[in-house]
């Protein structure tokens, strides 16, 4: 079957500090024409950072869109033009305070398909050492390190509701586990 | 550490058919004011229904804001007053044809916590029957039964992008993994 879907027209409805917002109309497979409401963003990277003792290094911060304080991982929006590693190795040294001897790439998720072109790359990273964190100016956060297995658990027991925390715990669990 | 944003005034820039766009001012901890850029949406649901060998009932659908076809569980957007489990069972149906004699919720997961406030819920369906799929007008997917442990792979070699289908299918397969 054919799925694809032709772009007929766009209209930029708003161009912020962080999304731009279009509607733009589509041709649908059968030649019938839909909207398209399309939030674009940057992109982001995200980061499980593993220290020796199996602990992970864990972000509280408040998120305005839910009122209310979520347990995370380290993660931040890329620069123009910044490449995706350096960004995990800014925002882990920032918000965690930690710089990684190793980072791998283990993944990549797309936030919310329907309507958000928000790509997320994860990065697990360990052989860590500690330096002192400095978030941006207006940020405001406490740094936890909670034992993966824990955090794992909590996944499962619907503790941690933050998408890309749930994804990059599990996977990085998986990929841990294999290795030992 | 106080980590509560205020809200001190909030604009809307758009009321669309999906989502809804502010654009507000916060008062931080320290007292300096932000922007916060915040879109709405009405929830969503998602289930992996497992039929009784173990194949997950998969969607391939379009996907406007990356441009290509991704691979995914079942799901849609909560209709106004919609009880989730009810929106779950619609879905199903018109997706996939499945008809399921179990469901349960596994989860939740908040898709981009900086900016959107949606929340989806996630189901498990099992021991299921299957009817003609009757997707609604201007949706256009194709359906494909495909094995729980070889999605569980996929997610792991990043070949399953869509965020709500990798925290599904971890969860769902660890689930189901306990009860053996």
């Amino acid at each position: 079957m054919e799925l694809f879907e032709k772009q007929v027209s766009s209209k930029q409805i708003f161009d912020g500090k962080v999304v731009k917002l279009f509607v733009d109309q589509v041709e649908l497979p059968d030649g019938s024409l839909a909207i398209r409401e399309i939030v674009r963003h940057p992109g982001a990277v995200c980061v499980v950072p593993v220290d020796n003792d199996g602990n992970v290094v864990m972000i509280r911060q408040f998120r305005y869109p839910f009122g209310k304080v979520l347990l995370e991982i380290p993660a931040g929006k890329l620069e123009p033009n910044e490449d995706p590693l350096e960004a995990v190795k800014r925002e882990l040294e920032e918000e965690s305070g930690a710089v990684a001897g190793r980072i791998e790439h283990i993944g990549e998720l797309y936030t919310t398909v329907a309507i958000f072109d928000e790509k997320i790359q994860i990065y697990l990273a360990t052989d860590l050492t500690f330096v002192n964190a400095h978030p941006d100016q207006g940020e405001f956060l406490e740094v936890e390190r909670i034992p993966l297995d824990t955090l794992v658990q909590m996944v499962m027991d619907g503790e941690i509701q933050d998408a890309k925390t749930q994804i990059a715990i599990l996977k990085a669990h998986r990929i841990l586990e294999g290795r030992r």
